[in-house]
């Protein structure tokens, strides 16, 4: 059983499936593709169960074939070569030849059927996003997803569909981010949560390209041109985020986003590697900055220019936190909505783009002294 | 006191002086810089014990002071500030305090009573030597550094001054490489092994400038520009390696180095992660490169044209050596110079520059089966 393919294809193929491969895991299996052949078509596969990707070539192949290769040795086999016709041919004693204008290489394979199946979706709720938009949306929001697992919805991110576009949610307790796709509407109100692991892959993949998602009760499926994305989706319940939100938060601070970075940069080595703690002390058009790590005596502050209207106060933050938030806002100018110090903040760039939503929002901390 | 300086002139200070700062060290004191200000003049040491760096800038300083100051804390905020000026003033309660048009910032400093001496070099012996050839030298032998401390000898770089020229030396036991720079030339024949740490920090510093090197009993000192380094010389016996050169090598392989590289990345990844051997098989203008992993039943084999000039002969070697080697050289065209599968193989490149001289040797492994 023998099929031709050039390299660069092949190369191209395989790229985008790797991604789901596992780089540890106590299930050897997983470390493989699955490589099927079938009416002229080679299908490569990866999964580690939470996570599967799929996507396929044409090949002049004249039999149906169904085994498992070493996904990472045999990429980078094929990376490495140059680009050239590669003959592959399956022998009898389990090896994979694959012939080059230069050489011979054996891989051992193995049959597929120890291989998980791949979960299916079904396609019944279609839903069609541009992929530059997607990728935006999962930029903006998934710094936030929550590291812990202790409550397992907060480490995915939520995708919310409802009569007002689509919401992108994720938190983990201490700041929140919603990023709403108002062009994105859809009849009825639904709630899904997208692993972490899905995210990271997905941002791998997004491009130009629209994407189709299709969803099922707890599988969802991202159709990337010619790629399949399936993930497991977090089957539980999502914090009620909308009561945390502030409705009126009246004190008003604009202040220039890459000044304010700046200064934070130098406050993350000032602040105590503990706390992290900042300190904005706020009063009529005058921003001051500074933390302290009282262990090593070290302190910092400095003076900004900014628009305020409100009234003065002194509101403590994790530095890392707002440094977080600045770096994925794009604006020149970004708004802090005050309440009080021990209120929730809410931040928000000068301008949005047409059909589009952010609001960030930061928990502030208690200031020691 | 005080005294003023620009923000980017001492990061650039600053920079040059951080290298010889210990990542990890059981002698919190050596985390610090010293500042020593002396004479209108801002000396920054640093120093790990093995190896140290002195620096200096001018400055309108009234007093004499010498003091030392956490070095990555202070020299991460230089290095966050814009091009402005700094004003330095050293507070009575052990605080610097660093003023700029936007902040103020606090550095607790300490005494410099508790920072070791660093050492100094009789500047009786001067050598000068290009701080290009200096580097490509470095370059070319420091990857056959030993990584075993049991013969401490081999973990640095033999620089061996001798009548004919200045000796690069540098071998693990299995591969030796030797750089000859034959403008140095000396009266006498003088032995020094620079250790790994040293050569890691040199290749940092060295470019466009004449470096002048200053030889003492137990130390070695550079001279960059306004750059002091002195590091520790290691006082051991470096072994005689002139034994182990094979005089002559009748057998000639020729081939493109390119290719061969090319070829060899894929054997890496078909050789055994244990043995890691590749097999040459070298007969009349052919040489066929194989490999195979026997546990994971994956195997390669290329064929690459040539130009041999000998016996034939299959002879086995380290991948990963032949591809440090390969990979550190920069001619088209290679020469192995062999005289049997188990003696050792002198690489060399096709043509060397006027005034230099360079050989690889290389020792086979013996072939499985």
């Amino acid at each position: 059983m023998d099929f031709k393919v050039n390299s660069k294809i092949l190369e191209k193929l395989l790229s985008r499936v790797i991604p789901a491969v596992p780089v540890r895991t106590p299930m050897p299996i997983l470390e493989n593709f699955l490589f099927e052949l079938k009416d002229g078509q080679l299908n490569v596969c990866a999964t580690d169960l939470e996570v599967s990707l799929r996507s396929s070539i044409n090949v002049a192949a004249s039999e149906d074939l169904s085994i498992v290769v070493p996904a990472r040795l045999i990429y980078e086999v094929i990376r490495s070569l140059e680009d050239t016709q590669i003959n592959f041919s399956f022998e009898s004693n389990s090896k994979l030849k694959l012939t080059t204008d230069k050489g011979t290489y054996f891989i051992s394979y193995s049959p597929s059927e120890d291989f998980p199946e791949i979960p299916s979706v079904s396609m019944t709720k279609e839903i069609l996003i541009n992929g530059k938009d997607m990728k935006k949306a999962i930029d903006q929001t998934s710094f936030a997803m929550s590291k812990e697992d202790m409550r397992p919805a907060m480490t995915g991110t939520l995708l919310e569909f409802t009569p007002d576009g689509l919401k992108f949610v994720t938190t983990d307790g201490h700041r929140l981010v919603r990023f709403i796709n108002k062009n994105i509407k859809t009849g009825s109100e639904e709630h899904y949560i997208v692993p972490e692991r899905a995210i990271a892959v997905l941002t791998k993949l997004l491009g130009e390209t629209d994407v189709k998602i299709y969803l099922g009760k707890s599988n969802i499926l991202f159709n990337i041109a010619d790629i399949e994305f399936i993930s497991r989706l977090i089957g539980e319940k999502y914090p009620a985020y909308n009561s945390v939100i502030p409705l009126e938060n009246e004190n008003l601070l604009k202040v220039n986003r890459a000044e304010l970075i700046s200064t934070i940069k130098r406050m993350m080595l000032f602040s105590s590697s503990g706390s992290k703690q900042v300190k904005f002390s706020i009063s009529k058009d005058s921003l001051t900055v500074s933390s302290e790590d009282i262990d090593l005596g070290s302190s910092g502050v400095e003076n900004l220019t900014c628009e305020y209207k409100g009234d003065s106060m002194d509101i403590g933050f994790n530095t890392q936190y707002v440094n977080d938030i600045l770096t994925h806002l794009d604006d020149d100018e970004v708004m802090f909505k005050l309440h009080s110090p021990t209120k929730a903040c809410i931040i928000e760039p000068e301008d949005v783009l047409e059909g589009e939503e952010i609001m960030l929002l930061l928990m502030p901390v208690r200031l020691n002294s």
